[in-house]
């Protein structure tokens, strides 16, 4: 039940662990992009409106968070900003703006918040983290392997192991239709159709296709064609008849020598009949699928004109994403929660605090996590437990015995020992102790 | 002059070189907060426009940038959801929502954007980061001496070393008015005024204290006691009279002794003329002033029972906040750009060009930085431009030669010096420069 205290719909709070467990990933993501010379860029969370109106076609611009004008222009009820709803239209304002300042070829990834008002739902947000690296001003496959070679990386390096390229190429999915006699006008909705072979029976796709106008012998023929046993072989023939997907069997034989090295060959498939839903693709075109997750964890391709349509230079590009909420949900939970201190000081005496109070630092300065006990009561038990639910490794006791002693009592919070160490060698102990320390 | 590709006036971008430099002090802060025992929460960027309207005076309330609401209720032209204006409110939802299921106390930080529909100006933007860290439920002084602490130990390990604490309590100015004889009615306004004793002479405040309906006689009286030299001690004496001021400056001590052995005697200051704007302040409060910055750098204090007054529970609360885009003003500029690559790999020959991607993965391999040239250029000497653009250490050249001779040539981009090393070796080489490399 959703009270009033909950975040807005489709957004959501990190408490610690859970900030902690996404924290890091992304660093893990940042580092291989960075071994991959992909630097970042941050963009603000909003742009101006016109800015982001007209670039995801209508249904995307109802998904738009537009800002209220402010002050006099309140009273208007209209918008002049809006939440920035992909990575992608504020990079194509970027390479405009900062152009020659740019290197080039401009190798960049953003990884943040981006907003969607569309219907929450199971792993679906309004509030959600997009993950993007692009290359701008490259026209070579070089590039597109390089993007696909730093997401292998990514997943492997988080841990997943059970996922799979699916590549294909735009201008093999051209060749396709022309080999097949596909009227040109028929041929973006074809595609469409094409793309649900993964959802749909292989009947319900051909009628689909009749429906929109093929002849349904045409329509059986693909759709036979694209699922039968060996379909790979078959259509690498059929597409050599194609200038077009013959040009685009080389790009895509070109993308898989190139990856060879760092791909394993079983986690990329050749997928004639994948089409991607976007249309401004125009070269090599992947997803990755990953068991027991519908859709796809990562996708991308080249986009050599995408970056002009969206008001930047145009440059050749490529690209990809990484479906980081599906991702991080595929990811092992922490092994247990990380406790939130290594020291807990105790507080057995008013009078000497500051004496706890610097314990404390001592501790910090050691590098370790220390905090003194902050709450009223003076009880040794409820200390303890505070020191415990903290996670705490050890725990300083300083008592009025000690005070007298001039020593600190060490327990080990998880054998119970104790042992007692001078005052003035503390320092020392907890520099050793840390040393202890894992990681 | 902006131009249609600019972010949206009051925000920037963040290229590579100002975004890492960013990030590299908001690690080294998050780090030490860590090291305190304080945990991270992030929440979202919007929150319903109930929870944020009303909670900052109706001046703020015209800083709240309103989201639009969608599909048929966007032509109503109203608002139910706002960007966040601050992280305190966001922090009040939270600690009503999850409750017990947080530490207690809980001891939280929290570093991300906000946004303020302010007047752009010099150093002021729409969006900008904030960083706080608050413990609620701990009533104790040991929990505001802990959050100063925390503050110091950020400003000195960024490196800022110019900066003092100003201390004072709202209890020892409840006892400096009763001492003063200021009617109960004028309390708040005279605060007010006072706050202004380090921007206006101490005539123009008298003049607007009198103004505000206190004696002028009293007026020089209660102005005259703050900035005599010696006032510390002055009011000291003065506040002993008021059970209240007695109660404040016992307050005021015990933070002092608390921190006394981590913050140097020099950078704190007892300054009971110090009012801090926020009326919500109920017991110590700070700010920091340093060298070259007007205003603060840092402030904070203990606000018992605002966040029950936001809509959490009645915990009595102690935080701090430090103003991060105006200590990253203060700190030093990066000596040098980092470059983005360490290993440039060129591209001599499209037919071997899979051997220089692969030299690139082994590169990556090796925990060194490294990308193949993508550009379209087979001349060395533009490659070579490249390689040094990218800043790299090292270019891996790979031609006709070197493939008949299963070699690359290795050439320290510094020196200028290359030398030959077979293919086969090509990896333990790597391995020895990545060794070599600082950090």
């Amino acid at each position: 039940m959703p009270t009033q205290f909950d975040p807005p719909s489709g957004t959501r709070d990190f408490l610690a662990r859970e900030y902690e467990s996404r924290e890091r990933a992304f660093a893990q993501i940042r580092s291989v992009f960075s071994r991959y010379g992909f630097e970042p860029l941050a963009t603000p969370a909003f742009e101006r409106l016109d800015v982001l109106l007209g670039k995801y076609g209508e249904d995307g611009d109802k998904l738009i968070f537009k800002i209220l004008r402010r002050g006099e222009h309140e009273q208007s009820g209209e918008a002049d900003l809006a939440l920035r709803y992909d990575l992608t239209v504020p990079l194509a304002r970027v390479a405009a703006a900062y152009g020659s300042q740019l290197p080039t070829p401009y190798k960049r990834y953003a990884m943040g918040p981006v907003w969607r008002a569309d219907r929450p739902g199971r792993g679906r947000f309004r509030e959600f983290v997009q993950c993007d690296l692009d290359t701008l001003g490259s026209a070579s496959s070089l590039a597109d392997a390089e993007v696909m070679c730093a997401v292998h990386d990514v997943l492997t390096e988080l841990g997943i192991t059970d996922f799979r390229f699916l590549l294909n190429s735009r201008r093999v999915l051209a060749g396709l239709l022309e080999v097949f006699g596909v009227p040109t006008e028929l041929g973006p909705g074809v595609l469409i159709t094409l793309d649900k072979l993964d959802k749909l029976a292989p009947g319900e796709v051909s009628s689909e296709l009749a429906a929109r106008g093929l002849p349904p012998a045409k329509a059986a023929e693909l759709v036979g064609a694209l699922t039968a046993a060996g379909a790979d072989e078959q259509i690498r023939d059929a597409l050599k008849v194609s200038e077009e997907g013959a040009a685009g069997l080389d790009e895509v034989n070109r993308v898989l020598s190139l990856i060879a090295g760092q791909v394993p060959t079983s986690r990329v498939t050749f997928t004639p009949r994948m089409v991607r839903g976007l249309s401004y693709y125009t070269g090599p075109i992947w997803e990755v699928a990953a068991s027991g997750v519908p859709g796809s964890i990562a996708s991308g391709g080249r986009y050599d004109h995408l970056i002009a349509q969206l008001g930047g230079p145009d440059v050749p590009a490529t690209g990809g994403s990484l479906g980081i909420e599906r991702i991080l949900l595929l990811l092992p939970p922490p092994e247990s929660a990380p406790g939130r201190l290594d020291v807990a000081v105790t507080i057995m005496d008013e009078r000497w605090a500051a004496r706890s109070f610097a314990f404390a630092a001592a501790a910090r300065s050691a590098g370790l996590r220390a905090s003194v006990y902050l709450g009223a009561s003076g009880k040794l038990g409820r200390q303890l437990k505070w020191a415990s639910d903290a996670g705490a490794r050890w725990a300083l006791i300083h008592g009025s015995a000690e005070e007298e002693a001039g020593t600190v009592t060490v327990r080990d919070m998880t054998t119970g020992e104790q042992s007692s160490v001078p005052a003035s060698a503390l320092a020392g102990h907890l520099a050793e102790l840390a040393a202890a320390l894992p990681g």
